[in-house]
C-alpha cells in the first residue's frame, strides 16, 4: 500500500520547544522567535517543501514542577518566555499560498465567543488553511493567571471542552447561513437578516447569545485537531479530531491508540477513515553515512537532559528531581494530563530519565542518509497504519531545511510524498481528497450546518 | 506656530465602518475586508502616505437597537458582520516598516492575561509599532455573547477598565527586567530567573498570579489611545491615554475636552503635552472645484442617512426610529457611551437626523481643492489645538489614495506633514519625539516599572 504522506512543521513561538539545550547551537536561529522574519522564512521553506502545514503548540503558564521551581524552565528557555501563536499566522499567511496553520487553543480559561471569531477570520484571511488543535491546558499553573485558584480537574475540563466546542459549532455552523451575504448594491442588501440566527446557548459552564459576528468562512469549522491520550481525551479525540498527534513512546502504543480512536469513533457514528493519524519524529538527515555520523555528534551534544525532565515535570505533575531511581511513575493517580507521557507508565524513574538520557532510544528519532531516513518512514507509518508525521526541529530552520533538501525528493521518488500542492484547496481537503471544504455531516460540528449545505434541510 | 500633524488611517474589519451605505459604490472595495491582499495593499498605501498608523476599530456585539432589531445593521453590513482586529497586523506588518497599528480592545469581556500577551506579541513583531485603544464597549448586545445576562454598568465598566489596565501594567512593566533575557550559551542561561517576578494580583475583577509569559517588547506597554468623553471616561483618558480620539460634533466642544483633559492630566501628575489629541475627519479632495464638485455628487449620492441613525442608536441606546421629530434627546440618564454622540445633547431627534441628513452640517468634514482641505486642516488644527487626525473612508481605498496623493504633498509643503520616517522609532517615539520608547515614569504604568530603566531604584 503506498500512500502519500502528510507532514507538519512542528514549532512553537518560544526559544526552546521540545529539543531543549539547542538553542545554544550556534547555527540555531530559536532566539529570532520575535522576529516577524524568522515566522515568514520558516513559512516560505515550508511551503517550498510541500508541507501540509506548521503545527504551533501553546501553553499559558510555566513549568513549574521539576525542583518545585519554574527556575530550572526559566533558566532554559524552556516553553517560557512565550508569545501568542495566532498572531503568526497572518504573517505567515501573507507569504505563502498553499501552508496549512495548526494553532493550539486551551478550551479551559478563555471565552468561546472571542475564540470562534479569531479563527473564522484567520480562517478568512488564508483562503480556508486553518486548523485548530484543541488542548485542555496542562500547566497548574496556567489557571492561576486567570482568575482560578486550581487547575480545573481533568475531567470536568473535557466537559467544558465538550461545551466549548459545541458552543463553537453553533457559531461556526448554524449562526449564518452559507448564503447570508449577498451584498446586492442595487437592493441596498449587504446581507439577508433571515439567514442569521442567534445561537441561544445556556450550558453548564457558557452562555453565548449570538450570533456569531463573522460571515462564513472557507471551511466554516477549522480542521480539529487533538493529541489527547487520556482515556477520556481519546473518546474526545474520536468524537471531534479529524487530525490526531499520537503520543506514544513505541510503535506497539502509536498502533493501539488508533485502533481504539477509530473504533470509538466509528461507535459515535464516524467512519474509521475520517481522522487522520500524525506521530511525532525527531530527523538528523545528511548526505552520507560520514556526515550524519559528524551531524549527530554535533547536535546532540547541545542536548540539555535536565530540560527534558522538566518538561516532563509540567505534562505529568511528577517532579522527577524529588523521587528515587527505583521509585515507579504512578501518574496515572494524579490529576493531569497522559498524553505525551501514557508511554512511561509502570516504568520506573531511572528508565525515563535514561529514555531522555539517551535520544537513540527513541524509536521515532530517525538517523541516516536520505534513502535511510526514507525507509524507516516509510517502515514506521506503513508498520503503525500512520497518516504523517509533525517534524520536530533540532535546528532552526536547519532541520527543516536538511529535511526539504535531502528528504523529501527520496520520498517523493517513492510516491509517499506530493510532488505539488493541489490550486486553492482548503486544509481539510489536503487532508480529505474529494470531500469537500466543510465538516461531514456525521460529525457533530457538521451536523449543526443550516441552510445551503446542511446537513438536513 | 507651525508643527507637523499626526495622521492615522481609520478602519475597521467590517463592510460597513463609518460612511454608511458607501459600499454600495462601484469603486468600494470594503466587501475584501476578508481577503488579506485588502489590508496588505491598505497598510503599503498608508505607509507609502507617511501614515503615522492604522487605527483599527472593534465591536463585539450587533448594533440592535434601531427599530429595536438588529436587522437594519445587519441588511446594511454596519460593523455586522466584522472580524477581529488583531489578525490583521501581522499581514500588514510583513509588508511594512514603519506603519503603526492601533488595535482596539475591550476591558469588559475578556481576561487581561492573554490581552497583555496578545499586546507583546505584537509589539514584538512589529518592532513597536503597536497601540491598544482602550475602549469599555458599548453594546448591551455584546455582554450576552460573554455569559452576562447584561451590559456591565457604565461605571463600572471603568472601574473594571482601570483593573484591567492595572494588571496589564504589572504584567508589562513589573514581571520582567530589562535585561531579563541574558542568552548565555556557555553558561546554558537563557533568562535570569532573579528578574522575572510573578505579579500576584488579587482585585475586584480580577486575580492573576503571573509572571508574564512574553519577555519586554520594544515598548513594553503599547501605545495607550483611549475615546471616552463622557466624565468618568475623561478621567480615565487623563490618567492612562497617551493619544485621545476626541468625540466632538463642533470645533468649540472639541477645544473644551482638550482643556478639560489636560488639566485633568496634570492634576494627576501628568504633564499637559502627554496626550496627543487627534480628531475623526471626512475628506473630499480632487484636483479642481469642477472635479470636487462632481465627486461630492458622486460619494455623497451614496450616503444612506437611516445607516447613521442606526450606527448613533448602537453608541447612544437611543432608538431614533421610535421617538417624535420634536423630543429631545436625553442620553444622560441612560447607561450609555456619552462619547461620539455628546455633541447631540440637548438637541431634538430632528436635529440629529438633519445632522446626518446633511453631511456638509459637519464641521469636520472638509472638501476642496488640495490647497483648500490643507487650509482648512491647518484652520482646524491650530484653532482646536489638535495634534492631528483620524481618516475616515468613503471609499476604500479610494480616499486614502486621493489624501496620500492629492494632500499630503500640499501639507508637506506647508511644513504640517513629515518628509520622511524616522527609521527604526517606535511609535510611541513618533508621538512623542525624543523621550524614548518607554512609558514616562509619571503614567501609571510607567511607575510600575522595575530594574534597570525603572522610575525608582
Amino acid at each position: 500500500m503506498t500512500k502519500e504522506l502528510h507532514f507538519n512543521g512542528f514549532e512553537m513561538n518560544t526559544p526552546s520547544h521540545i529539543n531543549h539545550g539547542l538553542w545554544r547551537h550556534p547555527e540555531n536561529n530559536r532566539h529570532r522567535y520575535t522576529e516577524l522574519s524568522y515566522w515568514t522564512e520558516t513559512a516560505k521553506l515550508l511551503e517550498r517543501g510541500l508541507f501540509d502545514a506548521i503545527f504551533l503548540a501553546d501553553v499559558v503558564g510555566t513549568y513549574d514542577v521539576y525542583d518545585g521551581s519554574r527556575d530550572p524552565a526559566i533558566i532554559r528557555g524552556l516553553q517560557t518566555p512565550n508569545n501568542d501563536p495566532f498572531l503568526l499566522v497572518p504573517a505567515m499567511a501573507a507569504v505563502t499560498e498553499n501552508l496549512g496553520f495548526a494553532v493550539t487553543f486551551t478550551t479551559t480559561y478563555e471565552q468561546p465567543f472571542p475564540n470562534a471569531r479569531r479563527f473564522s477570520t484567520l480562517d478568512h484571511l488564508t483562503g480556508g488553511r486553518v486548523a485548530w488543535n484543541v488542548v485542555t491546558g496542562y500547566l497548574p499553573d496556567a489557571a492561576r493567571n486567570f482568575g482560578l485558584s486550581d487547575q480545573v480537574k481533568h475531567d470536568d475540563r473535557y466537559d467544558l471542552a465538550e461545551e466549548f466546542l459545541e458552543v463553537s459549532y453553533k457559531l461556526w455552523e448554524s449562526s449564518w447561513e452559507a448564503d447570508a451575504v449577498v451584498r446586492d448594491a442595487a437592493a441596498n442588501l449587504y446581507t439577508d437578516p433571515e439567514k442569521i440566527r442567534q445561537i441561544d446557548h445556556e450550558g453548564r459552564f457558557f452562555t453565548v447569545a449570538g450570533p456569531h459576528l463573522s460571515e462564513p468562512s472557507p471551511q466554516r469549522t477549522p480542521v480539529i485537531y487533538q493529541a489527547g491520550a487520556s482515556d477520556r481525551g481519546r473518546v474526545f479525540a474520536a468524537r471531534h479530531a479529524e487530525a490526531i498527534f499520537v503520543g506514544a513512546r513505541t510503535p506497539e502504543q502509536a498502533r493501539k491508540v488508533i485502533t481504539d480512536v477509530k473504533e470509538l469513533a466509528v461507535s459515535l457514528g464516524r467512519r474509521d477513515d475520517d481522522i487522520r493519524f500524525l506521530l511525532g519524529l525527531n530527523v538528523v538527515v545528511a548526505e552520507t553515512e560520514a556526515e550524519v555520523k559528524k551531524k549527530l555528534d554535533d547536535i546532540l551534544s547541545y542536548r540539555d537532559v535536565v530540560g527534558y525532565l522538566v518538561h516532563f515535570g509540567g505534562g505529568s505533575g511528577i517532579d522527577l528531581s524529588k523521587l528515587g531511581a527505583e521509585e515507579y511513575i504512578e501518574y496515572k493517580a494524579r490529576d493531569h494530563v497522559q498524553s505525551m507521557e501514557a508511554a512511561f507508565a509502570d516504568k520506573t524513574v531511572q528508565n525515563v530519565v535514561d529514555f531522555y538520557d539517551d535520544p537513540f532510544s527513541d524509536p521515532f528519532f530517525v538517523h541516516g542518509t536520505p534513502d535511510q531516513v526514507a525507509d524507516r518512514i516509510e517502515e514506521l507509518a506503513d508498520s503503525i497504519g500512520l497518516d504523517g508525521f509533525n517534524l520536530v526541529q533540532y535546528l532552526s530552520p536547519g532541520t527543516f531545511e536538511d529535511f526539504v533538501e535531502l528528504v523529501v525528493p527520496e520520498l517523493q521518488k517513492r510516491g509517499r510524498y506530493r510532488t505539488a500542492y493541489t490550486p486553492n484547496e482548503t486544509l481539510r481537503e489536503r487532508l480529505f481528497e474529494g470531500r469537500g471544504p466543510l465538516l461531514p455531516e456525521r460529525h457533530p460540528g457538521g451536523s449543526l450546518r443550516v441552510g445551503r449545505n446542511a446537513a438536513r434541510a
